[in-house]
């Protein structure tokens, strides 16, 4: 006999069952049992005098214990969970539970500590349905519009971007490093001549931070694509991939996010709001008095950052921001510069940057005049060779697969991702 | 005016079309240019006389440089490229290409040097549009089943399956290392019951191997799904998802493939055959004299593993072939065993294994007691505690993504990595 999912199941019919076991009282005459698969949760009811030998098997039963429930549905207005319960002809037991070495409401470490336990609550299952509907999503805008996915690689021979912040590993007779991003890989797919290109893929982080939305390894979310003609064809591309992907976590799951988290999933307007830093510097002095020395003002601060929030609702009634016009020194070398001024931007969802994007420098001589200027010469020169034999225009840009989990949901870092990485956190 | 894409251009348009070029014969009079974009090529056909401002802009031109060329698209039955030319009006450079390095037969390690010339190519090109469909087709698949794609750590606290042949890298004080494969993750979203569940993501091996399909670094199609009755759930779960990805990538690369491959894509039959390893070496040694000692006949050796593929032609007509009851000392201790046999399988594909699947150990007990058989016990403490407290019967398998590229086109696995990465490699 076939398996039903538990929101599948419908009064009057023979049904199996499985699941956890998420709630158990097992009574003089009677065994109430609640079962929790990934699609919903019933009430398994036994009468233990018409069947021993089941009261026998409910007895060694734990809570979270796994079973196989086969026997017939029926309505029963008395019954909270849809008004249906399973009068059980048979009871496997797949699995006994040991006592649960943690609660709901545990701290958070140790939550961590059993993370898979931690994710069995509908709440937290929820996490892992709104992020896989939110890639496929992203995924799907791409492939329909010719992008090809690509996989770079992730143990690399140079430093990346730059010096600081990356792993080290040892790589047979000799050194090797982490890739911080696929940003060089992607730009080489563009001298590949592959036009638009996306890859999904852990990257790597060596900060020491203690914050609520870093992690030293996360998913990152990567595109770039050719023939633009300046970076505003980059921000176009990504409010459409955005309000799309959005648009579809909202009609799959955001009654869901509603009932379980409280938060309004609001797909957003387009175009979206743009501005520049100094712009956004006056807004929030003008307005709540916030201001910064000047020598910060070519980059938003954490704090500035936090505020456009409340500044975006006010000045545009939009979550999001696109940020642009930064300081040419808060720019990366490969960021292409028109009059002094860096091509590209960051969109801030919520008070939180999740993408930072720009149209490249594709010309070899800029590029290594902008590397040079950085001083870095020596440590990106397998980079800068791949703009030496020819490279159409590109830009792209990449977001944080975790981070846009963690804004939907209002949750940390740590909530967010399947498994958390952190400076002091290796386990499980 | 907006691009062009070559393949959608029509005679009698005024179009926008932007490329490598790939050919250039700047005759005194004329000039005959190649242009190569992602769907195709076209001529550009240039009388200088009258446009010598475009004249001199040819004259800086090299092969393999970047341009945009707007012009009226004409019909010309002399021209070979499909019929079709461009008689510019503009042409713009957006990349001038120094002197090629490498040619289309140079040795592949010069080609590896320079990959992203390599790549340049309508052959190299079609490996990751055969790719991406590929991923595609089996990623839907598992979404139009409910799965859920998740994201598991790469760095580890511990070495994982077997402690050999694992990087390790420096983890701010610590030690940590590179995953062998998501397997232990996704028997943990087992646990934490998400009862179907999918990663494609990069795996590591620090194998000193020069083969033509060993990489340190490829990129792992993993699943995993709870509630089987058997491994053989499992087998018919994998022959349904690579029949229908087989079918997608014929339907839309099948003559690109033939054209440029001169490789026929067989879509499959179902069932795909399956054989015992001791049935195998039965008829291999019937067949064609193949033996081997005893002591080897627990699993299949590379000869045999390559023969069968001529085996499986004979017998069944099939490209495809399962192998099950392999000696219970070859199989990994998570594998579930009945009666002394591993509950798993491999699958071959025209004679090169490209999964191992099984039904998973999920009771605590067992599983403990297989992993102290094999010696492993502190090390996979970490790992069997998932199964203390509550865990369906689940099974699954990883296909590698770069290894079914290789077969597809009969590539080795230099070719069929975007980037390659070898004992003797991480460049660039």
């Amino acid at each position: 006999m076939e398996r039903t999912h538990i929101a599948k199941v419908v009064p009057g019919e023979k049904v199996k069952i499985a699941g956890y076991i998420e709630n158990l009282r097992n009574k003089r005459t009677m065994a109430f049992l609640v079962i929790r698969d990934i699609t919903g949760k019933i009430q398994v009811t036994l009468v233990k005098e018409e069947h021993p030998e089941l009261a026998a098997v409910v007895d060694q039963l734990t809570i979270d214990s796994v079973i196989t429930v086969t026997g017939e549905a029926v309505a029963n207005d008395y019954v909270k969970l849809g008004g249906i319960e399973i009068l059980p002809e048979e009871i496997r037991i797949e699995s006994v539970a040991d006592a649960l070495p943690i609660k709901e409401d545990s701290a958070i470490d140790s939550r961590l500590d059993y993370r898979w336990i931690d994710l069995r609550t509908e709440k937290n299952t929820l996490i892992f349905k709104v992020q896989t509907e939110m890639t496929a999503a992203m995924r799907k805008f791409l492939l329909d519009r010719d992008f090809l996915e690509f996989h770079s690689p992730k143990i690399i021979g140079a430093a990346s971007e730059s010096g600081s912040e990356v792993f080290k590993l040892k790589y047979f007779d000799g050194d090797a490093y982490l890739a911080q991003s696929p940003q060089f890989y992607k730009q080489m797919a563009m001298a590949a001549g592959f036009e638009r290109v996306f890859e999904v893929a852990p990257v790597f982080r060596a900060e020491k931070s203690h914050t609520s939305k870093h992690a030293t390894e996360f998913t990152g979310f990567d595109l770039e694509f050719s023939y633009i003609d300046d970076f505003h064809d980059v921000m176009k591309f990504e409010e459409d991939l955005i309000t799309d992907m959005i648009e579809k976590v909202a009609a799959k799951y955001g009654d869901d996010i509603k009932r379980l988290y409280g938060i309004d999933t609001i797909v957003p307007k387009k175009p979206f709001p743009v501005m520049t830093v100094a712009d956004i510097y006056k807004e929030l002095e003008a307005r709540y008095g916030y201001t910064v020395p000047e020598s910060e003002k070519g980059d938003l601060t954490t704090e500035a950052e936090k505020m456009t929030y409340k500044l975006a609702k006010e000045m545009f009634d939009h979550e999001f921001l696109f940020v642009t016009d930064f300081d040419v020194n808060k720019r990366p070398f490969y960021h292409m510069r028109k009059d002094g001024v860096p091509q590209g931007f960051d969109l801030i969802w919520r008070g939180v940057e999740i993408t930072s994007g720009s149209q490249r420098e594709h010309r070899y001589a800029e590029l290594c005049a902008n590397a040079a200027e950085k001083g870095l010469t020596e440590d990106v020169k397998f980079y800068t060779e791949f703009f030496r034999y020819g490279c159409p225009p590109h830009g792209g840009f990449g977001v944080g697969v975790d981070r846009l989990t963690m804004l939907f949901l209002d949750l940390s870092i740590k909530e967010a991702q399947f498994i958390f990485r952190g400076p002091d956190r290796l386990n499980p």
